[in-house]
């Protein structure tokens, strides 16, 4: 059986990889004169009064939810809210598992931008924070935006500074290990979406001067036509040189290669044209390059 | 310590009744592999090729979300829906503890009909089912109307239907232990909101012929003013003598009285001048009467 197999028989023997439990067990009428009525109008009466006794007492004290339009769903696409589900239960099962974290998937019957941020706002009142995921670019830097305005709670994109921070941290350890240095380094992003955007920006930001950033037609640069807006406001601090040309040519003397694009884009020849100690990150998601 | 008090002390220790839980153990990485990246692309894809996939490999074959805005919550009214979110989360553990069903609670930011009517429309991807509650009427029925209309998952308003089946269950066996009938009971239902207007509902189609119903100003007339769409519609199928005046004159005679409204407006002496063997159902809730 290959793993993808294994993969979708595990999915259907579980039917969902979230479940709903009680933190108290109902085990006669007391219990549940204190747990639901008349008891339960007591919190009910403290929040009121009080709107922030609310992460006293509701699960808003930890519990987030994990919001998806199905738009950009790994390396799948624009694949629909109902086949991103799987997705987001298992982001809700890594909060838990590793974070202690109780996640909730909300897979929405939208890809409207408008309808997305105000969808989110509505539902806010039970969360205490919001975890995008899987959204395309350029609309999830927009909806990011808005909802971090309009909401009392964190709002933070997966696909983004999830990538971003973990990229990072990976480079870091790398620039350590090879001995180059940030401000030396010449560095190609492949992949001008969501994760590629918020990389560059946070490399950018840690340092590192020299960045090109690459998507299906090859180098973004200032006359490239079919740049959306960010993209648009990302040439403006990489590709500082003005090169032009293919996914090969920004490789060439490069010293890190960041792949968030798609698989089997990036060769030998093109590993063997990169700089001495060349440092890779294959990142392609779900099929790695 | 007082009930109320325990019931206080219980919300803040719990902080929040429910909690996500994992339905897979993730032990090391390759158990990650299935349960998330690359594995979970496999039921992404099959449920992309078939919706009705999700039912087999997602929760939505077994969850529901609990939904509310907050309008009408117990009797303390509208409270909004952050104080709403204790009562959610309770019913979401009496779904989990009773009924083996996962539920989540979602306490809407909207009070508007058509609002609340969208955003549960765009939530229903990750939902089996759809139970409404605490919303005030007349807009339950419209919200309830229009999204059974809209969605293709069962939609359920627990103030009108759980209320009513469960009291009609009860005057049945009621009916039984006094030796009364359907057909010669004078019924009073007390309070003309959701709960009073789908007792009423059920009891008129069970076979009841003579039910009168009552709310702050007394009892519902052709004539009473203030009524509200629903309540007019309700006045034509009962209080079929065209009686006027308060509760009290109601109850005179009457066999059964079923109270949904607010404690303590039942007399020693209403009760003394209903009926023999008079039924009474004392329902108001949080405090009966």
């Amino acid at each position: 059986m290959t793993n993808a197999e294994k993969a979708l028989e595990l999915s259907k023997e579980l039917c969902g990889k979230l479940e709903t439990v009680s933190k108290y067990k109902i085990k006669n009428r007391e219990d549940l004169a204190l747990a639901y009525t008349p008891g339960v109008a007591e919190p009910c009466k403290v929040i009121h009064a009080n709107p922030e006794e609310a992460y006293n007492h509701t699960i808003k004290a930890n519990t987030i939810a994990v919001v998806s339009d199905g738009s950009a769903v790994l390396g799948l696409g624009n694949i629909g809210p109902y086949a991103a589900m799987p997705v987001m239960e298992g982001k809700s099962i890594l909060f838990k598992e590793f974070g202690d974290v109780n996640a909730f998937p909300i897979c929405l019957d939208t890809q409207n931008t408008d309808e997305i941020i105000e969808t989110v706002c509505r539902i806010a009142p039970a969360f205490g924070g919001i975890n995008l995921e899987d959204i395309s670019a350029p609309r999830c830097f927009e909806i990011e935006a808005k909802l971090k305005e309009r909401l009392d709670i964190p709002v933070f994109h997966d696909d983004q500074h999830g990538t971003a921070i973990v990229v990072l941290a990976g480079v870091i350890n790398a620039l350590k290990v090879t001995g180059k240095t940030k401000e030396n380094c010449k560095v190609v992003v492949n992949g001008a979406g969501s994760a590629g955007v918020a990389i560059t920006k946070l490399l950018l930001l840690y340092g590192f001067a020299n960045i090109t950033m690459c998507d299906k037609f090859g180098i973004l640069a200032t006359d490239s036509e079919g740049l959306n807006w960010m993209q648009k406001e990302m040439v403006k601090v990489t590709n500082l040189s003005n090169e032009h040309g293919k996914l090969a040519d920004a490789l060439k003397g490069a010293d890190v290669f960041v792949g968030v694009s798609a698989p089997n884009l990036v060769t030998e020849d093109m590993v063997k044209s990169m700089n001495k100690d060349a440092i890779i990150f294959a990142m392609a998601n779900p099929t790695p390059e």
